[in-house]
């Protein structure tokens, strides 16, 4: 730690001396500061979206959405609030798109409804933004411009350098930042794979050399900080994946993310090798293949792709087919095979499945129902963390500790993660030497300023969950949430309550109506009680008009308290009162 | 594999020798077979049950209850089908328990509603099955009665010896089944732990004789045999907790089941050696803690239980608050704590909190995120696989192969877990010599008929999904859970059409509410559009009395192609026609 302090403490001479541009424009700005506001991944994982400004001018690092937990009922997806960057849409200059996963590009396409800015992003990224767009029916021109590791563009007084990364996509990229103020290294999601199976490994010499400079701040990927050790490189899933395919009696299924480009390659080449053909379903894996093999990420060998129709005449012990569906998705081919209702395959004993990916939490139980069900079919099933047909795209600890060590930073602000990764991580950069002063675990909308010497949270932006579904974008409500938790929970009852304004009673008897509520099969009983309660309760005496609410509110008390009575439950109740 | 089957051969004739009493009883009913069924606990995690019937004699072991998925919207528990017990109500000897959890005697007051049999429980279960019928409020009479490992019982034709095992509960047990056809063993929930803190280890003796004997039928706990090794004994938790409690700068705060007695021993006993007072705090483990030290389970240090009210006098560095929570239940203290809504522990940074306790799928996303908010709050977090501070309560796969190895079993039933679970323990039992033929992976409801040879399955019993909830059970109902799943997604839409009869229009406009449809703070304009396009849909023209139907799914129609066009969502639509 004090090593760093040191070096920290004449950072300020030595950076002068070094580069005569950032001397200028650090007298002209003197009292400028750095701001770094995240307005998503943070505290979460997903919906990854960074704002790094400075002066006039804000660079925003990816547009990701987030898949909601299954308490948000109804509710498809979340985006960050862009509240922040359209109050200052004037000082945006550009978005840079570190890689081509949803939760860093799924965003693009609202953010860009109501922000006309340039897009920067890789080759491979660019094109899953093309297409995002398009599927999404955003109807603004898009302004994407292809940029390569290496590159370095310039956004106002900030000009943003990409460089390699590994990560379980091809075409990855982390972000060194130059500003005025000092260096801004952002590793994007990463591993140091070494032998990755596509591309570079993570350009380990390029922070090396920004390590002996002085980096003003590092924000760094904390998504697998809990895992101790390295994560393992993409091609030591081969030799397992070998071994199974090659004992496999019958057909072997393999679902994997179709965006795990060095997975699907793999598999081809093990096909090839094993004298099988590789058959794929399922929209999205058919898609990425062709996307992939045409951009030259993928290399198909001969002969082994075969055409679907082929699958009734080839032996089993010729097939591998490659399909999506390893989070359990009810409409992936995989569980529509699990559960009998796939077109073409119908699973047997003899056929081999392997799941080469893990559950991402929250989908652990479709995923262990549709193992259980492939089982139920006669299928072996090969799944989990022992079977080694999987490794993960993020760093563990000691990956992250390498990353720290290289780059020596003043500042540290652990990213990508739910509050404990971002937690431990920071506690991590304290352990490799960052002060505990200068280490920053943000929430989202949290706006922290940094000068050469101090870094400070001086305030909040808006950064409320935000519902989209379709076109559409909106705050999400709490009463909606709420009344949807207790409608999914016993149902809903409507009573209607026929008022006869001029006599002041009820015209017959009120109609009880209800869904989700109690069994359809015998309540007969407890809705003909229902009605007597109700009448008992709110049919005596004469009313005038403006006992509305009144009414209401007896029926459903009286509703309620039968209901609860009879079945432990409570119905949401909804009281119609007419005719008044 | 053919070792096992000569001996197999021979069984016969040298049982016949082996027991004159058997041999009768073999000759007498020479036709008839053992029958097991299972009506629970087999695909799933908890409501364990099954039957073992032989002649007419039904011996039931274990009647627990399960805690549902969260697709079972609104079910609070699900029980085990009692149907084929009732229909046989002459025939049930009673009901054997292996151990005190719920999934093992949780319906028991359901059961005990419509069935009088004796229930035969170790000390520690039936006091806790006494405590469940209570709280369930169950109105019989409860013939309970304790047995001890060692014990034999007379059931009929049927004999049952209980044996010690270890489990993450003290005095659990298996059963030794004596039927005239043969021995059948069952391991109940177990654990091969040679050093428990509480209680015997697992009687691998009594196994050993068995299996140098021809041991029938098998049946064993599948829980965790997708996990390669050992699991590590309860005591290597000591290491961990210690270490963690003494280094502690401030308050440690341990979370674990109020049922694992073994690790709050081990708690009381640190705490005790590092001069900390224990206070308690949830309901559960404040009445665990007295019922198990009342009863000689938990042996109390001397001045180490503090009471509750000290916490606001006692130094931080002298507090070991124990508490349950580990599965993130919303009204549990811990989370209490985490959410600031605790009336008398406030997390303050120096703290430390241990999830002594893994979280049981499904219950992921609730562990999480209270580990997230405990860090949000300052909280040293302790908790994982890494941490090494807890320990399962089930055999991992070397544990099952030793059981098999030491019983040798004739044939063999997977019981307790997943589908997946069951059919890898069958793989298992077939590695270590079990003929495939032997084997039997069953569903609940499958009847599995047995003779000395030859097992098969002969037919279903009922076993459908039955929910409970207060003192009601019933069949669930599909079309009630899938009006629930709309409800939850897109809330209700009721729509009250005021018709006139003389008339045959309507009387003014139709009346339109929403619960947990669409944002509530902004809902006006969509509102009066839905008023105008029910309006012109079933507005016009006139109508006789039997066009109701016609109407209710006119005015249907038009708003849920309105709300679509407007919002994307479809909720459910109620619509209400009054006057007719």
């Amino acid at each position: 730690m004090s090593e760093i302090n040191t070096q920290t403490n004449s950072t300020h001479g030595r950076k002068s001396s070094r580069s005569s541009s950032r001397r200028r424009g650090a007298r002209r700005k003197a009292a400028r500061k750095l701001r770094v506001v995240p307005l998503g991944g943070l505290g979460e994982i997903g919906k990854n979206m960074m704002a790094v400004e400075y002066g006039d001018d804000i660079v925003v690092i990816d547009a990701g959405l987030m898949f909601p937990s299954e308490d948000l009922l109804g509710v498809d997806l979340l985006v960050p609030d862009f509240t922040y960057l359209l109050e200052n849409r004037e000082k945006v200059r550009g978005v840079v798109i570190t890689h081509g996963h949803e939760d860093h590009i799924g965003a693009l396409p609202y953010l860009l409804q109501s922000l006309h800015v340039p897009v920067y992003a890789s080759k491979l990224s660019a094109r899953l933004i093309s297409a995002g767009v398009k599927q999404r029916g955003a109807k603004s021109k898009l302004d994407l411009r292809e940029v390569n590791a290496g590159e370095r563009i310039n956004l106002g007084s900030l000009s943003v350098e990409f460089f390699a990364v590994c990560h379980s996509i091809p075409d990855a990229m982390g972000l060194i930042i130059n500003t005025p103020l000092g260096t801004v290294v952002h590793t994007g999601d990463f591993k140091l794979d070494h032998t990755p199976v596509i591309g570079q490994p993570t350009d380990l010499h390029s922070l090396a050399l920004l390590g002996t400079q002085q980096v003003l701040l590092l924000m760094s990927d904390s998504t697998y900080v809990e895992l101790p050790g390295y994560t393992p490189s993409e091609r030591t899933v081969a030799e397992s994946l070998e071994r199974i395919i090659s004992d496999a009696p019958g057909r072997v299924i393999i679902a994997t993310f179709s965006s795990l480009l060095g997975r699907i390659q793999q598999v081809l080449d093990i096909a090839a090798k094993s004298d099988r053909k590789v058959l794929i379903t399922g929209r999205s894996m058919e898609n990425i293949v062709k996307v992939a093999s045409d951009a030259g990420y993928l290399r198909i060998p001969p002969k082994t792709l075969g055409k679907y129709e082929q699958i009734h005449n080839l032996p089993h012990d010729k097939v591998v087919i490659l399909t999506t569906g390893t989070q359990g998705e009810p409409t992936s081919a995989l569980v529509r095979m699990a559960n009998r209702e796939h077109p073409q395959v119908r699973i047997v004993s003899g056929d081999t499945v392997i799941m080469s990916a893990t559950p991402i939490p929250g989908n652990d139980e479709l995923v262990s129902r549709t193992i259980d069900n492939l089982f139920r079919l006669g299928a072996n099933v090969v799944y989990g963390f022992q079977s080694r047909v999987h490794v993960h795209g993020h760093g563990s600890q000691e990956e992250l500790k390498t990353i720290l060590n290289l780059v020596r930073p003043r500042f540290f602000v652990p990213v990508h993660g739910e509050y404990r990764h971002l937690s431990r991580h920071a506690k991590l950069a304290q352990q490799m030497g960052v002060a505990r002063e200068d280490v920053f675990v943000l929430n989202n909308g949290d706006v922290l300023e940094l000068t050469e010497s101090v870094g400070k949270v001086v305030g909040r932006v808006s950064a409320g969950d935000i519902v989209a579904s379709g076109p559409m974008m909106g705050p999400l409500d709490p009463n909606m949430l709420r009344d949807r938790r207790l409608l999914s929970r016993d149902g809903v009852v409507v009573v209607t309550l026929p008022f006869v304004p001029k006599k002041g009673t009820l015209m017959g008897e009120p109609a009880i109506v209800s869904k989700g509520f109690v069994d359809t099969r015998g309540d007969g009983d407890i809705m003909r009680g229902a009605q007597e309660a109700v009448m008992s309760a709110v049919g005596q005496g004469r009313r005038t008009a403006k006992d509305r609410a009144a009414l209401e509110s007896q029926a459903r008390e009286a509703l309620a308290k039968y209901f609860f009575a009879k079945t432990h439950r409570r119905p949401v109740i909804i009281p119609v009162v007419t005719g008044i």
